[in-house]
């Protein structure tokens, strides 16, 4: 499956001069061309980047990124290895960045190319009533969309896929043999912004939802796509109903969530994880491969491999179920 | 945005003697005329009131009403104020005076006035597939419908709106800049009822849900309708996935409630109030002004200004985790 | 309300030597009939059952069924009472041979039999717009249906229901007096399979969801029918929104069930049981008559009658209160 975004339409061409402005810095003459915005490590460059805490010093110096956005206290380091830009407000300047190279991407809450469904132009795919299909829609043989569901612009589906009724998928690419239950919701914007006193400034959403092959996704799911990069759900996991994935996800392989779990932004699992009903797993947390948690435990920091834990805040189950006697 | 009930058609004229029979009393002859059931500290002199707490005496002291339907153990102290009307279960009587005044509030399941769209009645406004509309419903210019998309009768939205699909609202006001993100349900009746071996009674939902301006609601949300007062989620509030918010929530400015919080009813929260993903708020309670709840959080009791908490019960965040160390 | 399964086919007449060939055993030529697959309890002379815990050995001792799949350790113990039939994996092996009885019960995911409504087949009910109603469905005098709601095949619906909007019910029967709330998904194949390293193996789901008279069952709430039990909501039982039943959930009469509550398969409860807002039931649980379930309590052991619990694991309320002082 390619990953490549077909869903952000991004400008052609900016300067720096461009960026400059749009951050409201003074301008600069210099016509040296960006070409996007992207994390450290997938940045080449030609892209500017971005640098906000030493968690990710390695990445810096690992970057081909020639320009990045930071604050004046990362000023000394960032400029070892790249042209800092200092801003007041790293996250912000990145959303405002993002928002100049893929106007659009703020603009998707409704698909309005969408269309009664023209069933000539899929063949061996079985459709319900009422669906909707929106442009360049990609649909593999022998899968089945069931009533009332919506296929936005540009999405890919796999192979002998099942998609049940009243199903909204967008900004997706979905692989084969995928089986995804009804009236759930996948690849909207996530619940990203900088607060503000008079109107919250949303932050942008241009990475997709990635589902690998062989996944099955229960009821009443809602899984948002990434803001930079993708939120992914790797190959043979099993979701349960009623489990929300948050913005930049990463799930592994193999994995098994059960119902109501909710998965806070930019946690990756590893493979072969399960996690009991209700859990709840915060944002930005590395959880092992084999890793076991609890059915309602609250996951607040980092679970290495082969770990069985339980608990809110979640430890290690044995002691966790020791206390508990 | 005006407040007033555009969703219930109250009983023009009922006398003391209409109030009396309905609660099984002894017929009166007094032709006093009685408006409309409210709670104390809203009820004009017209209007008859209940009195079931000593939690409500400041209330009481000050209340309008010449009526007030209470439990003799109150007797003596209602009667220092106004005159007490005794029945053996105040929430029920209160349930049955409500369905007097309004006989229409417990027949609203489906709005089958609803229609397919007629584009020339909404100027400005953008559309998407199989939009049901119903009588009176008011939209602002510029703003957006999404497909399968339900706007049940008197509904007012206002400008610049950005309302998903799959959504169905009825009862309910919504500001300008508003955002509601797919599949979510707003405004249908709380969850309300006196249990009864055989048949539970529903209780009464006469009140509305109001949103102000700014305000985000993501998808899966369900958010019910005030049985006698409002729901009222307030300006520039962000509310993300799969949250459920009772009937009588009160939530203040500038909120951020993340994914799979719930409210249970009645409770008030301040302003800047944020509630991390999948905490639980009972019942009744008074959540202060800048108050931050960590995730998973079980808050039963009521929590100051500018305070922090976390757990199960919630305490504060200091005490919290050094408990759990 | 009859309670025989009107949702799945059954192969008419297998033979001992099917299921052996089904289980990859040696063949055998016997062609003693066997009529169908089930629990112990309910088995009759001609059925084929199952034993896989001592759990069971009660059960095992009374059964009627001659042949019964179990793992050699169980070998000596089930020869006392029937002929065993020894395989690696029992649960494996039980969906198969239910897959072998009930061919088409995988492939339910969407019922491209539905139709857009012909009103003069059902008498007085009252419909909303694009109603998708299947074969045989049956639905009594005086029930109101939603708009967009999908009604599959066979499902019956008793007299004086109220079926809100955008509802999709399969494989279901419903009895009389019963109200279901907006968006709610009842009747789906349950989170049930053997996990693999390439491909799961789902589990067959040949039981039904029986929804009692009297009950309510609020918003999107998802109710997964049975594996080879049946999912039953007893009468007069009130559900508000965002709960999750999974397979096999027996839940008695009279209950109260608040928001966001989650049940794992096959757990049993009593009459009269009240559970707070986002509580969690384990799996495979007795919860007995008159229980209270304090709110966002994780229930992990079985409890007994008249008793109030709260807490993760849920203790006995009074001691949890102390503890948490």
């Amino acid at each position: 499956m390619t990953t490549s975004n077909r869903f952000f339409k991004k400008n052609k061409k900016l300067y720096l001069s461009d960026i400059f402005r749009k951050l409201g810095k003074k301008n600069i003459s210099k016509r040296k061309i960006i070409e996007n915005i992207n994390n450290l490590n997938s940045a080449s460059s030609n892209d500017i980047s971005f640098f906000n805490s030493l968690k990710y010093l390695d990445l810096l110096k690992k970057t081909k990124s020639k320009f990045i956005i930071t604050h004046k206290k990362y000023e000394s380091i960032v400029k070892q290895y790249s042209k800092p830009i200092l801003v007041e407000n790293v996250h912000k300047a990145v959303a405002q960045l993002s928002e100049l190279f893929f106007p659009d991407s703020y603009d998707d809450a409704v698909d309005f190319d969408v269309k009664k469904l023209n069933k000539k132009k899929f063949k061996n795919v079985k459709f319900g009533n009422n669906v909707l299909i929106g442009k360049k829609v990609k649909i593999g043989r022998n899968t089945i969309i069931g009533h009332n569901t919506i296929i936005e612009s540009n999405v890919v589906i796999g192979t002998n896929c099942i998609i049940g009724s009243n199903i909204l998928i967008k900004n997706t690419l979905v692989g084969n043999n995928v089986r995804i239950l009804d009236s759930t919701i996948i690849g909207k914007k996530g619940f990203g912004f900088f607060p503000d006193q008079k109107k919250n400034i949303r932050y942008p959403h241009i990475g997709m939802v990635i589902i690998e092959d062989n996944v099955e996704i229960g009821c009443n799911n809602t899984i948002d796509r990434g803001s930079l990069s993708n939120t992914v759900i790797g190959a043979n996991t099993f979701i349960d109903n009623q489990v929300h994935i948050a913005h930049n996800v990463v799930i592994g392989k193999n994995c098994i969530i059960t119902a109501q779990v909710g998965f806070a932004g930019s946690s990756k699992l590893g493979n072969n994880v399960s996690i009991g009903g209700q859990a709840g797993i915060s944002g930005h947390l590395k959880i092992g491969n084999n890793v076991q948690i609890g059915g309602g435990s609250g996951v607040i920091k980092d679970i290495p491999d082969n770990t069985r834990v339980m608990g809110y805040p979640a430890k290690d189950i044995k002691s966790f179920l020791r206390e508990k006697k």
